[in-house]
């Protein structure tokens, strides 16, 4: 059989199963919130949003590998270049570029300029160390270590700061070995 | 200007901007777990996602409103009709019906059997007790609340408990004379 070629996101999208962005946006508002109560700690606000997201993220790629026709990327390059044109369109419904790539391809920007998390969203005074989209960098640590690429996922821009859109730096760590996700002791 | 008629669910759907299912799926797994693992109680966490429900359809209501072109709806049995046909839809992607409703109309069952919030999902024997969709029982609440209806909203029949569909009584306590959302101290 031929090899399927990958389809772009928004054909994707199209085809999946959705719900309304906005409830969508209420529900993740009303977790952050339920958190900054329960936590305290903007701190570990922070810390559980990304653990969050990275239970999401080896979940997702499943279905993303399912459902893209991706297939195995060569390089770090091409994995992220896929996480922002399929990836973000998949789930999110919009795209993101990359770019700030380092001079051996192992660290990258992902950048969005629309990102449906933070519609209506303002952070109160006592949230400024609050990273609200921590659950994105979660998302794309988990998903990337699925594929064998341990990275490191920081913020670097927050339009919720006041900057001018969402930058995420990915660094790629290690690609380890595959092996099976799940140890037997789990 | 001529009155709008209501738009159907389907129309509004498709016109709405929407995530993917399985990220919203996820996601909203991340919060019921995240509840059970802080507050350990399962009465606890059920009141807990019944409160963030609330919160989320007190705002939902006025992109309901904007989106569906529903004017005010006549009475208590006119509003069951429009929240499963049309609103369930528009936010779900999903239809629900009514029924068993009571003599004086004051009481009936909306009742869901495509629930998106539990693809996946098995409760293990720790969770018997929790009932995990209980965000949408806030969120009918909630909403109710907004076009001044009192409502108490409890399950009957729980997939996930091992019923054949969703069922949620939705009983009308008092319709409240319409004022202000926010008092002058919020």
């Amino acid at each position: 059989m031929a090899p399927l070629a990958p389809r772009s996101g928004d054909a994707i999208f199209a085809s999946v199963e959705r719900v309304n962005a906005e409830l969508f946006t209420l529900t993740y508002g009303a977790i952050v919130r339920q958190l900054l109560t329960d936590l305290e700690e903007v701190e570990e606000v922070n810390k559980q949003l990304d653990q969050m997201g990275y239970n999401i993220g080896i979940r997702l790629v499943d279905e993303f590998l399912a459902k893209s026709n991706v297939s195995r990327c060569t390089d770090f390059k091409e994995t992220a270049e896929v996480i922002a044109k399929v990836g973000f369109k998949m789930f999110l419904g919009v795209t993101a570029s990359v770019s700030n790539w380092d001079a051996d391809g192992t660290c990258c920007s992902i950048i969005l300029e629309d990102n449906p998390l933070v519609d209506f969203v303002e952070l109160p005074d006592t949230c400024q160390g609050l990273y609200y989209c921590n659950v994105l960098s979660g998302v794309i640590r988990g998903a990337l270590e699925m594929v064998s690429m341990k990275t490191e996922v920081t913020w670097v821009r927050d339009m919720l700061r006041g900057d001018d859109a969402f930058e995420l730096q990915v660094k790629l760590l290690k690609q380890v070995p595959e092996e099976y996700p799940y140890k037997d002791d789990e």
